[in-house]
């Protein structure tokens, strides 16, 4: 057993890793951080936990040392804890944004402030076991990637690699609001929020430059807040280079995945469920992804659904750490989803 | 025409208000006032008024004489503005829960703070057009009723009126979450809030108060927020005295109801809208009740169902204005509702 | 007044016809068309028009010559009760797919059968007043367009008018489950189909061969079911010839639409509501255009909205009825919507 | 490891029954049996199966003996599964309704039918293992009861056995959309589904019958369908009798459900979720119950909550195969539910 600690405790995310540690059968919860509920009780924040745990949230200045450090901070202030923790810590899984862009100048003109910390930037191994495996068995500091801008990564890699895909990729991404977080203000309230098909980023979204850094692609989202809690679905339109044919991209995806425990390719001719859709994948850890050949325009078009809080974020980093400590990657992350729902 | 202000403009009752009012043939909407956004423009707030009005939030301070005001302020706050205005303006419909219960003991035990206007409670009338139409004629002060209690008044009074059902009746109030106001804190998060079946109030709300004192019943209220913006629907539960059989019942709502404009009577043995439904009454000022009668075990179940906003607040407001000035009814008032919605 | 029939009237676009058309002061409905609820009343299978009329649903052969005919009838169908109708009564409306392409071949790519009234395709105006309102004034017979490609026509002609777009254009449908119809199968059970992020049309739809013909853009769709059961969003990418300004835009859309009684410029630097949102729509007649510039990539991104039973069906076809008959356009359609809801 | 088989097995039910025993450590699923499908793969009808098995569905007239068979078909079809299957299979699970009730005449009058295996009655042992766990250890025939009943049940027999709970007690029950079935009408449509508040059985439901017999109570149950898929919400309102207090509530269900693995106690002064809310059990197997004692009115509101295909179904079915077999009742069970969603 290692203990692990969870910052950002009360958040969305970080409800999503005690879930799920609690669930571990390597990991001991030793810490849930949160600055505004110190002393309280986890489950009269995260009521699915009641049962689970009787373990009360820790003040930040209280937290001691343990093996594995989850960061579920918002950007910016994470820089300070990643500083603190580095080397206090065997392994350090980060799950804001403070560390997913490597050029420190994408990184201010998505995120609107400097970066502060840019000497920690090259210690850090993308939190994407599809595509580092190999790099995270070793890794100390792990970043792992924006929800939506996994499900585009994991869409569009396969076919990046192979020179598949030409630039500019269009993104078109939907989230349900507990993307927004538990502070969400008035506009995600729910009178407000419901049945929304809210284009809050039109022309371009941060997750895009995960994108183009993780795939040598210009990709250019647009964002749309969707009536969902949990779930984001990435579309991506591509055209294809001459002289590609469509078993290439088949064989490209089903190379990169067939072996994958998180990743299925779903592409049907017909059915109720015939691209990846998110609200089968609640609480669960996979990214479905299928694509459509338009033999007409030459053009692909990609349907990359996940969980938000579970493989666009507490899921993936506890795969991360399955990775890492070289237990089976399914471990804590069993859950299949539901049908109905 | 004549000249109408509101007060809690910015709020979701002032919004619909501002809505009824611009439709309305005969009244001129001269300020609508918001402490919060004043000099903002209208549609800012509510954009279903984009283009039906390019006036801007009045500040309280600048909110000049006309001939009608309605307050759609927070209780107690509002018992400050009836003082200001009840005699510099001809008529005030006060939407508040300040001067519904004549009875200032009740209003204390359930409102937590004394009432500090007892002596104008005498003065206001009741907004329920449908006990008290010969009043609302000559009213100079208006108080209108809350949601679940107009529609729960509008279920039950037919039958206390003639002795047709025993106290005490249990009421259980189902609402959206419109009701909880646009300044709703984090537990009306949409993350929160999405899918509920949140039971806020067990076994006592403020809204059976209003219920015992125009129909002499002993109400008590169960009330739930369910997956919904607006809507309310209230199922009442009372047993009949011996000797009534159910003719008398169907007469009672026959009797009371039958040329109301705003009331229908539906209880159907088949189809999928057999019983009031409050999704089809969205923006529109329709009270539906119907009754269903178990002889087993003598018991009556009364559902009843309205557009909160609308026949539970600003539509009720607006019909009471009408009766008030001798105009149509249904000025302002005719959207019939939508289906499928 | 004229006497008004409706085919098809037990659906949902028929269903939202006869509320129109019951509140229009200018026409009187003579009979609500239906094979499969002959004798039944209107109320029974559209609840909300519960207390507006008492008339019942009409057999197919019953129907008796009026001055308007409207068809909310399947395509395919709905060429035979065109050729019954075309010559039998002043005014025919076709809400059908069956009269909206021009080309016979594209009609039969996209819908997979042969036109077999390709005599009559001429004789069609479109239903798109802000395109056609000349020639609508002496039409005899009227094809409304789709619901999305209402949306994407009117974002996208005034650019393709004055060349500020290149082709390929994509459009991003997204669609409530009204769209599917009142006899959609077992995979638009609400189980199935509740919060679903459907992409049943990933590269492809229908609609995309109306936006081509109306603006000469090769238009490409992809087509996502949403949870919403009004309400269609259609976001529009398109890359801007080379010289081409943004003010050049701005004034496109200004010139087209400052004057048009339906359609709503919406792009805002904040607020909740800064793009076209669908929910604000239920019930109005609006169509919300936004356009956003991406000087970086030379790239527009358009955003269009409308209620798709109103605007995208039967608030369409009323409009084109008062533009052929002289009266205001807005006779019948003054409903501007809710908020919240 | 034992082999287990499921008819039924294309419903919801089924499915929520395949998801659990493809995860159980003791089970080995040997048989999915659907008369519609067979041939077809379990997850071309429930899509969250996918990478978790590659099974397909088997014709009726080809399932095989196994160790337990599920019978999760509709009522009156099941009794002659039962007769087939009652001497076949060391251990039957019946989750329809043909089973529950004792008393023929009851089950007639709930039913509308004649029952057609009275014989077999007396051989079953109730799946509820709060209540019959040591019954259960040997049982051969299990009858699962509803959903709602179950919730019910859970509430009231604490206080029923122990003379807490004075009859008639009144019981609203909730209910998401796949309580109807995979195979629901169409007013069953999202369209129509969608955002309801559909009273369906105002006066009297089935199972008000199983509360009564389970509890010695007279119940009266009152359902409404609201807007979810999964969940059940069932309030339960009762008198209790002169003299109790309510510390003998308290320890009644203290003593009841305090080491219980599957019942929770959840009724807090304030927090989002004071009151048991069936969103966050979705999933999961608890049952969350909660009570609420009103000094003045001298009556008890208790609300339970549970997902109707887990606690209320499939959960259940599996825990009694649990206790069954002497397994920890977890084993499948141990999905805590999502926070948020």
């Amino acid at each position: 057993m290692i203990r692990a600690a969870v910052f950002g405790a009360a958040g969305y995310i970080g409800g999503e890793l005690l879930r799920l540690l609690l669930g571990h059968p390597e990991v001991e919860l030793t810490a849930a951080v949160s600055s505004r509920f110190p002393g309280k009780r986890l489950d009269s924040v995260h009521p699915n936990l009641r049962s689970a745990t009787d373990l009360t949230f820790t003040a930040p200045e209280r937290a001691e040392d343990c093996d594995v450090v989850f960061l579920a901070t918002p950007h910016r202030s994470t820089m300070d804890l990643v500083r603190h923790w580095a080397d206090r810590t065997d392994l350090l899984v980060d799950l804001s944004g403070d560390f997913r862009l490597r050029d420190t100048e994408v990184y201010e003109r998505y995120y609107g402030v400097p970066h502060e910390a840019p000497e920690l930037l090259d210690r850090f191994v993308p939190g994407i076991p599809e595509l580092h495996r190999d790099r995270l068995r070793t890794a100390r500091l792990i970043s792992v990637p924006g929800c939506m801008a996994n499900a585009a990564i994991l869409a569009l890699h396969p076919l990046a690699a192979r020179q598949l895909a030409l630039s500019p990729v269009l993104l078109d991404g939907r989230t349900g609001s507990s993307g927004s977080g538990a502070s969400a203000g008035d506009s995600n309230l729910h009178a407000e929020r419901s049945g929304a098909l809210r284009v809050f980023a039109p022309a371009t979204h941060r997750h895009e430059a995960e994108v183009a850094q993780h795939t040598g692609l210009d990709a250019r989202m647009t964002a749309t807040g969707v009536e969902a809690v949990r779930g984001v679905q990435v579309v991506c339109h591509t055209e294809v280079p001459d002289g590609v044919e469509e078993r290439a991209v088949r064989a490209a995806y089903r190379e990169s995945y067939a072996d994958e425990p998180f990743v299925r390719l779903v592409a049907h001719k017909r059915g109720t469920y015939r691209y990846p859709e998110p609200k089968i994948l609640l609480g669960s850890n996979y990214c479905d992804i299928g694509h459509v050949w338009d033999d007409a325009s030459r053009r692909l078009v990609v349907v990359a659904a996940l969980d938000n809080l579970v493989k666009g974020g507490a899921g993936n980093a506890v795969q991360c750490l399955n990775v890492r400590m070289d237990w089976p990657e399914s471990y804590g992350l069993s859950f299949p989803g539901l049908h109905p729902v």
